[in-house]
Parts: structure tokens; sequence; C-alpha cells
């Protein structure tokens, strides 16, 4: 009756409903670090916009120094000395140089840089040049970066840090990026209250909301809080849809008591016409993860367990914000290690663990996995671990010395 | 008479002379990830303040169901039902049972949860219990989370984002961490402009201040960016001098004209009443890069080449930056790859080339690494780029079909 998945099913469920988002905005250079372009980014004008020397030296036209050498130079006439961040005033004739320093701008005419090494003035505007230089040395032309006009980066690109420089040369501080997508971050529950309130008898503070809201921003996307629902169902179905019309995902914790399940469930379900996508996960922690569409918006329904909550957030949503981002997958970064000791896993159910990393005593590389077990509902393990492994539901478990992929926590 | 080191000589020196921030300050969970704590994080009060269910069902006095069975239940009396976030205001007797949700508070003298599954009601407040279960079944115990008092996360840990949900248990919304480090970040040059101005000929946009202050933000320190300063010995001096005051560290690009050049090794040699720490490093690009004292605080002279001036930003601000926060080194993120084509290189002195990765064709996890030439001083390389290769300096080049190592760009 009930429509229990793996959790790898449930990924691709969800996965083959997300569409990235189009809504776009305008942003400046210091905040696009991870963003995804929106349209191309064109060169607006040559970069640079002058023919500029790369070595302090002559500007010279090439074809004067063919043929110098130690013995024979060329003997050129100064036409004028250049300055850095000046423009020339001057052509550059056959017959004649201009002393210009690394960077400045070549005077018309000119075609190419000997370095200042290569050169002798024998006293007032005449030089010599001691080696021969082929038009386009040692200069970088008008245009050289990026010609007017010319696809710098292409739409759906997203931007790293190493392309910041790029922008700055462009001068293209206004970028057009898709906007984050908004992710509502919903708790439920009538024991919980928000960090900010002192803690009364009965009642634990509100952990999904700040924990989920920290992997959603570190994945790129914004988290929209909408606090702390109480259990009912009118009401929660109400902020579900609220929620739902605001927000690209909405995630809501929560309702891990009989009562609760049946709230969410149904405040889920009465969102669209459709049933749950999804009423049960063969995982562990994680087991009650429940999903269901508002019109085109995927409401994922997280275990209150702090600890599942996480795991199911780690698993299927951060997946989500790359794909609503129209990124490709971030892959989560991985290493192999060798597990400490036994662990026990039932058939027929995925277990996720989490592990503390200890570096191997035999050698400089290996790590060794080992798990931490905490009761269900405590959140201390999440701490306490550099990461988690996977463990088939093909396996009654795994036999100390294996090696496991562990997968880093941040 | 110069001081030339290679690159893993320069960053020894550095990080010799470097010492963690100590300045504390006061921040929210919301920013707490990537910081480092300046104090140990005690729990100020037992978490969970009170015994709480993790089943839906009786809680129960484990004694009084010691042999029970489906054939021979133990048959209790029912004191009271508790709702969420409600605390119990009765206390459970001998032969008493009290009904309890997923995450409710134990009465006094409960100490054990049975499942509902294994209950029956015989109507009125007479309860069988099928199943027996020892002190401690099914629930979780006020302190288990943390003890008041307890060290929860030790000063010096890097707060994760898997870290923030213990954060918001302890309901610890104010919390001491260590300044993130201040790195001053300066461009000379008079052929400079802020990006924000219209180019003119002659001149560039400051490509170095935008672009290092993305690696510095992304490595979890403040950029303070001191602007463009024209070529004019005497004021470089007074603003290095500002800045060596105002801030960690000090990174200053720019200078790559033979006038140039001598201003800023005589304006950072002038901070101090040491010489400079090295000047010139056996690397290319990076050559002219310089390092030098004020008081305790180092300044590292880059390039004014923005390909340069990044990759030395990289290879040696960087480390210094984790160093700055009390952080363990932040290991570069690395593949191997095969190299496409022979990549010549100057014996005695390191190459770092930047290169593209394309997935080999012959096998999945191959990746082919294609080094992006282009010509000096411009910046169209590291936008192409996925990262780069460092050809050491006792090597003429590699050849063709190399196994390398690729340091990745984000």
């Amino acid at each position: 009756m009930l429509n229990v998945v793996t959790l790898d099913e449930a990924g691709k469920i969800l996965q083959n409903l997300v569409k990235p988002v189009k809504r776009t905005e305008l942003i400046t250079m210091g905040k696009a670090v991870g963003r995804v372009l929106a349209a191309d980014l064109c060169s607006q004008a040559d970069v640079p916009s002058f023919d500029r020397a790369m070595v302090d030296g002559l500007a010279v036209r090439g074809a004067d120094t063919f043929g110098a050498s130690d013995t024979l130079p060329a003997m050129l006439s100064l036409a004028g000395t250049i300055k850095m961040g000046e423009t020339p005033d001057f052509r550059l004739n056959p017959g004649e140089c201009a002393l210009v320093p690394t960077g400045g701008a070549l005077p018309t005419g000119a075609d190419a840089m000997v370095m200042i090494e290569y050169t002798e003035n024998l006293g007032g505007k005449l030089w010599l040049v001691q080696r021969p230089v082929s038009p386009g040395d040692h200069i970088v032309k008008r245009g050289d970066d990026f010609a007017a006009g010319q696809v710098v980066l292409p739409a759906s690109r997203q931007i790293r840090a190493a392309d910041i420089g790029t922008l700055a040369a462009l001068a293209a501080n206004q970028i057009l990026v898709f906007e984050q997508p908004r992710v509502a971050i919903i708790s439920t529950g009538n024991e919980l209250l928000p960090v900010g309130e002192p803690i009364v008898p009965g009642c634990i503070h509100d952990v999904n909301s700040p924990a989920l809201s920290v992997l959603v921003r570190q994945a790129g996307a914004l988290p929209i809080l909408y606090g702390i629902v109480a259990d009912q169902p009118d009401e929660l179905a109400g902020v579900l849809t609220k929620a739902a019309s605001e927000c690209d995902l909405v995630l809501v914790s929560g309702g891990s008591s009989v009562g609760e399940k049946d709230y969410l469930a149904a405040a889920i379900a009465a969102q669209g016409k459709s049933d749950l996508l999804f009423h049960g996960i063969a995982v562990k922690p994680g087991k009650p993860t429940i999903a269901g569409l508002a019109g085109d918006r995927i409401i994922l329904g997280l275990p209150g367990h702090p600890l599942a909550a996480w795991f199911m957030t780690f698993w299927l949503a951060l997946p989500l914000l790359d794909a609503l981002q129209g990124k490709m997958p971030t892959e989560p970064e991985t290493l192999t290690a060798v597990i400490s000791c036994r662990i026990p896993s039932n058939l027929g159910r995925e277990s996720i663990i989490p592990v503390k990393l200890i570096p191997s005593a035999e050698s400089g590389k290996q790590w060794q996995a080992e798990p931490v077990f905490t009761k269900s509902g405590l959140i201390t393990a999440l701490s306490q671990s550099d990461g988690c492994i996977r463990i088939s539901r093909e396996l009654e478990g795994i036999e100390a010395g294996s090696q496991v992929t562990v997968y880093r926590f941040h």
C-alpha cells in the first residue's frame, strides 16, 4: 500500500521532476563565484584597447631590425618616450624607435619591442639595436585577450574563482545570472522551540531549520525559513501551499510520531492531484522520508530526527539543488578507507553509517574508518564524524578490514 | 646579490613567520561554517532536558514488564496521556503506565518505553504489555546528547556544516571564534583603472584586486581593498605601512616594469629593519615575486601580470591564510591525468602550466590534461583552464603521455 523505494530510486524519481530555475538577476562581480551565467558574456570592447609592451625597451618597426647583431647593430632615432598609462601622441616612422616601459602603449607604426638589454644609447636621440625582432615580438596586440563582440564565457557556465580576473578585464560588473533556487525550510512539531528561545521542559530546540539551511546555502541555494509549524493538519497544509508557491523546493521535517506522520503525508498529498511520489525509503536512518508535488514544485518530507533529516537532505536534496541551478551534479568528495570493525546491517534496507577517519598507523596514505554509533534521535554523531559510508541493502553488514568509500562531511 | 629561491623554499620561509590571528569575536550560528572556535564550546544545560520517548507507546517501569509475553502479558494501569511538548504533571508508580508519543517527555518514575504495537487496551485505564523492556529501552535520557558543562566542540576546532545541528541543539547562537585574517590587497601601476571606470587609451582595468579578493575570501579571510596606488615610491611605502598596521597580511601586485620593480622592492624593504625575505622565485610565471616584513606582518609583492599574481597567491598566500586561521593546511584538490603533448620547460626554473581537463576516450575514469598556452600578460588562460600542473626545475620538460598531478581550480 505504501510506496517504499530505495534511496537511489527516490533520487531518480525526484531528479526526473526537477527543472532549472530560469528567473534571472543582475549581480556584481564580487558575488559571482558559484553562480550560473544566464546569457553569453561577451566582450564589449577590444581588451587590451591598445598594443602593449611586454618588456622594458624600445618600440620599433621589426623590419628596421632585421639582421641586427652586436657587431652590426641597427641605428634608430628616438621619436619619443612613453610613460605608463599614457597614449603616444606621435607616430613611429621607418628608422625611428620609442622608449616604452612594460605595460605601456606602443605608438602607431611600431609592431615589436626590443628588450632594453639589447640596446645602447649613443647619446642624444641615437640608439643602437643589437638583436633582430619580428613583428609581434614582446608585445600584446589590441584585442589579444578579448576581441570586441567575442563570447568569452558561454551561457550556463558556472563562474569559478579563476574566472573573476576575466570578468574584471572585461569590466563586467553587472552580470546576468540565473537566480539562486529558493528552498523553503519548515520544521513541524509541538515540542520544537526556535534556537533563540529559552528551553522549557518537554520541549527541544529546532535543530533541523539551522542545520538544513547551512547545507542548502553551501550548495549555492537560498534557504527561506518558514519557522516551526505546530502539529495541526490545516495549518501545515496552508504553510506548504504558501511555501510551494514562493519557493522552488520545499523541505519539511518532522512528523515522526504516529499522528504527525499522518498529518505530514496528508498535508503533502493534499497539495496536488497526484498521490505521494514515494512513501518511505528502505534506508536507515531516513525510513519515514516522503515526497509529493504541489504543481511542479517538489515537497520533500524529511524525518524529524536530525541525523536522518541531514542525511536525506545530503543525498536527496543537494542533487536537486545542482539541477535547479543548471549545474553538473557535484560529486560528493570521497576517499577509500578500511573499516575498523564489523558493522551489522539489515538485508533489504540500506544503511548509512557516520564514521570517524583515523590515519592508519601502517601507511601515510591509508585511512581507517571507525563507525560512530549513537542512539537513534541523538545529534552528537554528526559532530563526531568525518563522513559516512553506505552499506548496500544486499548485505547483512560489512566485515572488519573491508574497503569502504567514505563520503566526506564539510 | 638578489636572493632568489624556489617556490617551495619561498613557501617555507613565509610559513615559518606566520602566526595565527588571536583576536576574537562573537558570531551567530548562521555565519559559523568555516570559522575556528576561540574557546571550548560547552553545553550550558543537559540536552535533552528531559527523558524522551523514541517510539510511540507506553512509558513504563521496566521492572513491571519483566517476563511479559503474548500469552502472559503484564497488566498496567494508565496514569495519564502526555502530549508533545508537554511536561507530565504526574509520577509513574509501580504498576502504572502512560501514553507518550515519539519525542514526548516521560513522567518521573518511568525508565523505558514499550512500542504501541506490543500493547493492548482492555478498555478504560487497563493496558496489557506483551513484551518485556529493560530500563533505558527506546528512550533518550536527559543529557544523553550533551551533559551540562560537557565540552562539546574543543577550542581550535574549525566549524563544519555538519556541526551546525550541534550548535542548534546547544542553542549556541553566540559563538566565540577567532576573527578572520584581514588581508590587504593593493594594486600598483599608473596604467590601472578600477573596474567601475570607463577604459581610456593606454590604460587597462585592474584585474588583480577583484581576482585576488575572491581567492582570499574563498579561503575564509577578509579582503581589505586599498585600491590602486600610482608608481610613486613615497606614496607606495606609505600605503604599505598603513596596510601592514591594519591587516594581518599584505598582498601588493604590480611593479613589473624596471622602475616600478625598484619602487616596490624599496618600499617593502623600507618597512622593516630587515632585508627582503626573498627577491625573486625560480618559477615561471611568478619570477618577480618578493617578500618582506613590516614588524611581524608579511608583505608579499606579487607580479603585475594577472596569471602570475593569481598563481603566486594560490601557492604562497592561501597556505598563509590557513595558518593565520589556525587551520590545518588545506590540501589543494588534485587528480591524476595524462598530458596530451610535450611541454618544454627550463632547467633550474619550475614551470606552472594551466591545463584543460578532457575526459579520456579510452576509459571513463581517466583524464587527459591539455596545456593552455597563452602569451605572457594575457589573462584568458585562467578562464580556459580547469587547473594547473607544476614541472620540476630538474626537468627540461615533460613528454606527451606522462602522468601529471593536476591542481584543480574552483
